[in-house]
């Protein structure tokens, strides 16, 4: 009989029983944002590939201006002018400038720009230099951004906006990514009815499906529904099974009465391992993992479905990472408790908030609720923990807050 | 000449210049997270519609339990049992009990549910129950959940998960949310090639527009591309005029140089009104803001990616926010800086930041780099300010860190 985990056990159990499908795919620049990075990147180029000045002015050989000033100006004949887009290529003779716009490219010879608000145009194809520039000022070298085989994104990484732009730069159009994971979702229970349905007496509407929809949508994963599935172990097992064919992970959700719990548990060991039975949490202690003779996990969520957000959240989403390779850190903000709230039943609890910024700070007002009470999620903007061994926090209490607004 | 303004002044611009569009459409449930709620959200029925249990066991009428313990058990007779998704029609009588499951019905008469853990089963159709229980204790009321015309969701609210979950419990298929923006893209100047194409020299690829697309998609708004513009006056304002016709907000990215610049207010400006004549922020200063006749806004970024990244999370994203109705609080999360950092310019200064989990909390390091070098920004977990006000933080100085990892 297996005993019933820690959450960190759980997460731990996660890492050691599966690993990277490293399943990739080509996607253009144009879709990368988003998606999980399956190789590490490194510069192919210099970037950029010519001295550029960063101002509107003029090109010189910093030396030719030391010691000028306001009162003694550098005279020096404009030879050249270089514009947007075009190559400087010459080399500046001493003595001499040459006009180039921002971005513009700088001519070999020349080592610093001097800004045009600093010089004076005399109109007779000379400047007036008006304060001495330093070697290096207002340029930047080639490949001072990148140059051929510096690495500059890791695999694993969730690409990001500004990823993009740095792929745009080295002139990556394309990158290997992780293959989208596809995640089949069962419901099952003789109370459930679809959304779309009145329930009669004693029937409940089916949250778990769009609401677990919702988060693998939002991580980013691929949804197979596969309906609400009556209290019939034989008929469960077969949808477990199609499901695990086509699908990366499985989850059972609801079922969280105890026969159909167990028959949950022998359809898992009927297929392969049983890993977990019961995690000390609240809510969510009711959740079973187990995975196919072939790798496969399979996971019963518990049928409440505050219960089932958390177990998904916490255990579920990282799973979906640890198979796909994403290396995604959940950071977490410093609000303080409104209110106290108590726990004392030996198991680490999860609790919903809302946030409110006042004067002197962030404040996490507590969402009180029944297990089972999806609308007491509704408008949370975040979630924290009370460890198993704290008998509760007091009002004023600084919490750690995950935010899940919006996702 | 309009003034330089701070980032407050520039953000209070926004709100008082534009407003929202109000134009919504109606999505199904399953294709409602990560869009913005358009109208407030009631519920408009009992959920759950009966009284439920929470646990496997028995309902009873709390006051037959009381006094009863291991040694002297109340012993009521079964009088039903009542099947999961089944209606419970009748009412228990005085000294009876009914067999629930979790999340089953409990019939009228009965006030609690009593764990079969705390019960002993005789097997002549009565059960002894160990334990009293307290009226409401393990049971889920008719409305505790929502009743008809409690208030569940406000307009505004980007839609989450669990959002989606409550909708679902309330048997809402379908809500209105704000139709997605469609944001012009315009890249100008003579040095910019696609990512596609190898710059020859004096030339750089068009980082801007892949950065921005990326930006927009991942807020959510649709992105139509006008490829790059020369830099060419008239051909400008013909782009910007089409783009101002087909889309919600037009952003023209680049033309850092003077000459453009002005071009790019001149073209403002004959379309309606200049706002904004650059913002006291470093990298981020050569940004221009208008709106047409019709109070359409046209925003200039400049042409540095690391300056129009800036320029977009801060001021062009809340201005989307702003004209769909969207109500998004963005947290920071505090980290310690790793090494100093300089800063005496006069203006509020932004810098991005890799982020280190170490056991006495969260250090950022900050990533130094020359404004225009992108790949700086790569693999950047966020970024920071330091006021105008300030000169430098120390090293170990406290920050607090916008996260922009993924999006």
């Amino acid at each position: 009989m297996l005993q019933v985990m820690t959450p960190d056990e759980v997460l731990s159990l996660i890492d050691g029983q599966f690993h990277p499908l490293n399943i990739q795919e080509r996607v253009s620049l144009y879709d990368a944002v988003g998606r999980v990075l399956a190789e590490d990147v490194c510069a192919g180029e210099y970037v950029p590939d010519f001295d550029r000045s960063t101002v509107d002015g003029y090109a010189v050989r910093a030396s030719d201006t030391f010691g000028c000033s306001d009162a003694i100006p550098a005279i020096l004949p404009v030879s050249a002018e270089v514009l947007m887009g075009q190559a400087a290529d010459f080399t500046l003779s001493p003595f001499e400038c040459c006009a180039v716009p921002t971005g513009g490219a700088v001519p070999g010879g020349a080592d610093a720009c001097v800004m045009i608000e600093y010089t004076e145009d005399y109109g007779d194809g000379t400047v007036g230099i008006l304060k001495p520039a330093a070697p290096g000022q207002n340029m930047i070298f080639r490949g001072d951004d990148v140059y051929p085989g510096k690495p500059v994104l890791s695999a694993g990484r969730l690409l990001s906006s500004q990823d993009v732009g740095a792929l745009a730069a080295m002139g990556i159009t394309e990158v290997s990514v992780s293959k989208r994971l596809s995640v089949g979702v069962i419901s099952t229970g003789d109370e459930l009815v679809p959304p779309e349905d009145k329930p009669s007496a004693g029937q409940v509407r089916d949250v778990n499906a769009p609401m677990l929809c919702a988060m693998l949508k939002a991580y980013g994963a691929e949804v197979r529904s596969f309906g609400i599935v009556r209290d019939d172990e034989r008929l469960l097992g077969e949808v477990v099974r199609r499901a695990a064919e086509g699908c990366d992970l499985v989850l059972i959700s609801g079922g969280s009465s105890v026969g159909v719990k167990d028959a949950s548990c022998r359809i898992i060991e009927s297929m392969g391992t049983l890993l977990l039975h019961g995690i000390a949490m609240k809510p969510g202690k009711p959740t079973i993992m187990g995975k196919t003779g072939s790798g496969k996990p399979l996971v019963g969520l518990p049928g409440h479905p505050v219960a089932a957000y958390f177990v998904t959240k916490l255990f579920v989403l990282p799973l979906l990472a640890r198979l796909e390779g994403r290396i995604a850190e959940r950071y977490t903000v410093t609000a303080r408790l409104t209110e106290s709230v108590g726990a004392n039943h030996g198991r680490a609890q999860y609790g919903c908030v809302r946030l409110e910024r006042r004067a002197d700070g962030l404040w996490a007002h507590p969402i009180r609720s029944k297990s089972g009470l999806i609308t007491s999620l509704a408008g949370a903007d975040g979630f924290f923990c009370i460890d198993r061994d704290c008998e509760g926090l007091p009002g004023g209490a600084a919490v750690e807050i995950t935010v899940c607004s919006g996702d």
